[in-house]
């Protein structure tokens, strides 16, 4: 064929399509050079065995394009100034100029986030998700409300009936002092941080993080050039004593079930920090990212409540108490910060889709939620108590299971001579995810022990989980 | 009551929880004093009139946060160490530091993003929502598919199933060179500019951007504190003569449909930029937002698929071609900068929720999303047709119509007596939305005139409209 032509039958591409590609192509490359005379359409037709329209589609199409040039009654021509523009063009290697300086500071940091593996026994921070509601939350999903209105550019800073039925929420079960203008909805937990990351911090400004601490939120510190301080964690939480006399601009801490050790962020704790951040005009980010489960019915309510209001910013999320594929979080910002969080927001492209959050809107408002929440409740509490119970009276391995009766997960201490490392690999191996308690510590560990997350695995797998365990080490 | 303490039995909030919330205010106030002795429970009951469970509950939680120290035999007593904690925290103005410095830039960029007004005629950069395919999105929703592994974190860089059916896509449709792996999916367009502005440029690093050209790329260009090159736009697109001698690391360009003008770039220019970026080593990002509506069917491919698919980065959006409301777009990258774009996406907070892209994903591939966008390029072309010879033909307004038969706007101009700015300001107050074109101009406009967006209005509404529209200025 001329130049090289040829149609794939077989292919799904459009015969039309497939020659104007072809032809395309060989201008590009120069097997057709500019100036000559191409086949007659009749003659294309014949040669490659196509309709006349197929033909005339791809011919129209490169005219269009300025790739052929016709002369009436003479003939159909590369067009002749393609040769400038072509010769010009020389196949060369990319040289294209390098990302941004950030991005190496981002690459490293990705080791830190959420590990996407499959769901697994003991994986920590996953609900339950073979029992997601999913019929009542099919029916909240409600396309009967998709009105033209709904379905144009949604509200930048999130759906205003789920950021009303949020502030009604979390001021009943959390204490949370705020109304639905304060509450900013944003794709998942990890996008409120580096929402409150770019906010708040200037490039080299000193954070507060907890040791041992949750890995995402120093990765998007560590990502956007932040220093690091690391405040001790012990069993009454986050000691501020550890880091007074530090001068930090921010503190992120997870006052309800301390990610991951499970301690409960003491009143006298949590008003010295109230304190401290008032004297160095430092913001609090409280992550309250499992509130939700408590199975002694004695919870304190939400930092955020207990001071003025003005310093706290809480952060609240769906993926614990529903589903990691929601993506959907939320921030509480104080007033003073409200302009500053929805400037950012809006500029970089504003809240989730409308869709699902309309769906959780409807799912919070017609009682779905704290059903689902009063039964899952009850679940984790039969799979934790197991988990602890099973755990703690192992014949060959000497576990020792700090357990605050709350959230998705308890830690579980090992004896010295087994390194937590070696342990938690040897568990992959196995099938089993018990995160190593060293990860989670920026410096020296002083705790040797796995993260075990109980509440998405049945009794059954537990115990057959245990079992395995019990061989590691 | 003592200490003030009251009950509202109309409240939604149960007795208990505003018993402890009472109590705490009281400690907190100081109108309890650390030390001092609180009414018995059965005081508290008789006096407020409410069950012994419920100031059971009350005292309970006050006791398990430390507000409360009970001495068996004596009583119950408010904690004495909260008095050294409760007098060091003497109320105080907020003195909490700034937020960061880019604050600023982000606020000031504001203006320049979406106006998220209700949809009016001629509103510019909407589908026809009044013709969203519901019953098939909800059909595509398919919620047997929302299995456990689907409903926990899902890909960062998008639901896999969605990234193969783009592909498939726009390889065929728009001839862009792409594998799934090459696509990140993110939260609507502007957060994909946010997103490529953040893997690709350093502070003040310069950037080319379309004269007239679309204001949300500005804005994130701003905001992230870029220097910006104006790069002239007449009836062939961008041309890169303008800018030739510039140093900038990105051009930002809309080659299928230009915005706002309309204008389709030549083959010529398409190649002189491409040899531009070639030899500045600066990448090419292409916004390919409404191409699937061409109304002649005859449409250059992807500027993407022309290149050596190296220096250009396509973005893509579901935003015009079913509705805004579903925040999917996705930006297709060069293989060596996959690896940075995905670290940025992954420490950021990955891709939007599974639940919606799933069945985007569904919809693409069981061909619904190909026989909407047949169904609405007639629609479109007819409402196309209509407003053009309307608006061409009116009586008391000269105004021309520079039309280009794709997208879903054109732009007219108005005769140099009449202002755009205050034209368009007229219209608004009329209920009809026609943005100035002085609008989408960093320095001196150069045209005068107006954008029509008249695929989400009627011919019935646009013919209202038009009438309005001929009495303004």
């Amino acid at each position: 064929m001329p130049a090289g032509i040829s149609i794939d039958r077989k292919s799904a591409v459009p015969l039309h399509r497939q020659l104007e590609e072809a032809l395309r192509g060989a201008i590009l490359s120069g097997r057709l050079s500019p100036g000559e005379r191409i086949l007659s359409s009749r003659e294309l037709q014949t040669h490659l065995g196509v309709s006349r329209n197929t033909v005339l589609g791809a011919l129209e199409q490169l005219h269009a394009e300025g790739y052929l040039v016709t002369t009436r009654g003479v003939g159909t021509f590369v067009a002749p100034n393609a040769r400038a523009l072509l010769t010009e063009r020389k196949p060369k290697s990319s040289t294209q100029s390098a990302p941004s300086d950030r991005v190496e500071r981002f690459a490293a940091a990705q080791s830190l986030t959420e590990n996407f593996a499959r769901t697994m026994p003991f994986r920590p921070g996953i609900p339950a998700l073979d029992l997601f509601p999913t019929a009542q939350f099919k029916r909240a999903l409600d396309p009967s409300s998709w009105t033209p209105a709904f379905l144009d550019y949604s509200g930048p800073y999130g759906h205003r009936p789920l950021r009303e039925a949020i502030a009604r929420r979390i001021r009943q079960t959390r204490g949370v002092v705020c109304s639905a203008d304060q509450i900013l909805i944003t794709g998942g937990a990890q996008a409120a941080f580096s929402l409150v990351v770019r906010v708040l911090l200037n490039d080299r400004d000193a954070a507060v993080v907890e040791e041992p601490g949750y890995r995402i939120v120093r990765a998007a510190l560590h990502a956007n050039g932040m220093r690091i301080i690391p405040g001790h964690v012990d069993a009454d939480g986050l000691d501020v004593a550890s880091f007074r006399n530090k001068r930090a601009k921010l503190v992120y801490v997870t006052p309800s079930h301390q990610y991951p050790t499970g301690a409960v962020l003491s009143l006298e704790r949590r008003l010295a920090l109230l304190d401290w951040a008032a004297k160095h005009g430092a913001w609090i980010v409280e992550d309250d990212y499992d509130s939700e489960f408590n199975y002694t019915d004695r919870v304190h309510p939400a930092l955020q409540g207990l001071g003025d209001g003005q310093s706290v910013i809480y952060i609240g999320t769906f993926s614990k108490v529903l589903a990691p594929a929601l993506r959907i979080a939320y921030v509480v910002v104080p007033r003073a910060l409200r302009a500053a969080f929805r400037a950012v927001q809006r500029v970089e492209g504003g809240a989730p889709d409308a869709i699902v959050q309309n769906a959780l809107a409807n799912f919070i408002d017609n009682g779905s939620l704290g059903r689902h929440i009063v039964k899952m409740r009850k679940v984790y509490n039969e799979r934790r108590a197991f988990a602890n119970a099973a755990l703690s009276n192992l014949a060959n391995l000497s576990l020792r299971v700090i357990d605050s009766h709350a959230g998705l997960h308890f830690i579980a201490e090992l004896p010295d001579e087994i390194r937590d490392a070696a342990f938690s690999r040897q568990a992959a191996s196995a099938g089993i995810v018990v995160p190593a308690l060293s990860e989670y510590f920026i410096g020296k560990p002083w705790l040797n022990g796995i993260v075990v997350g109980y509440a998405a695995t049945p009794v059954p797998s537990a115990k057959e989980a245990i079992e395995m365990l019990s061989r590691c080490g």
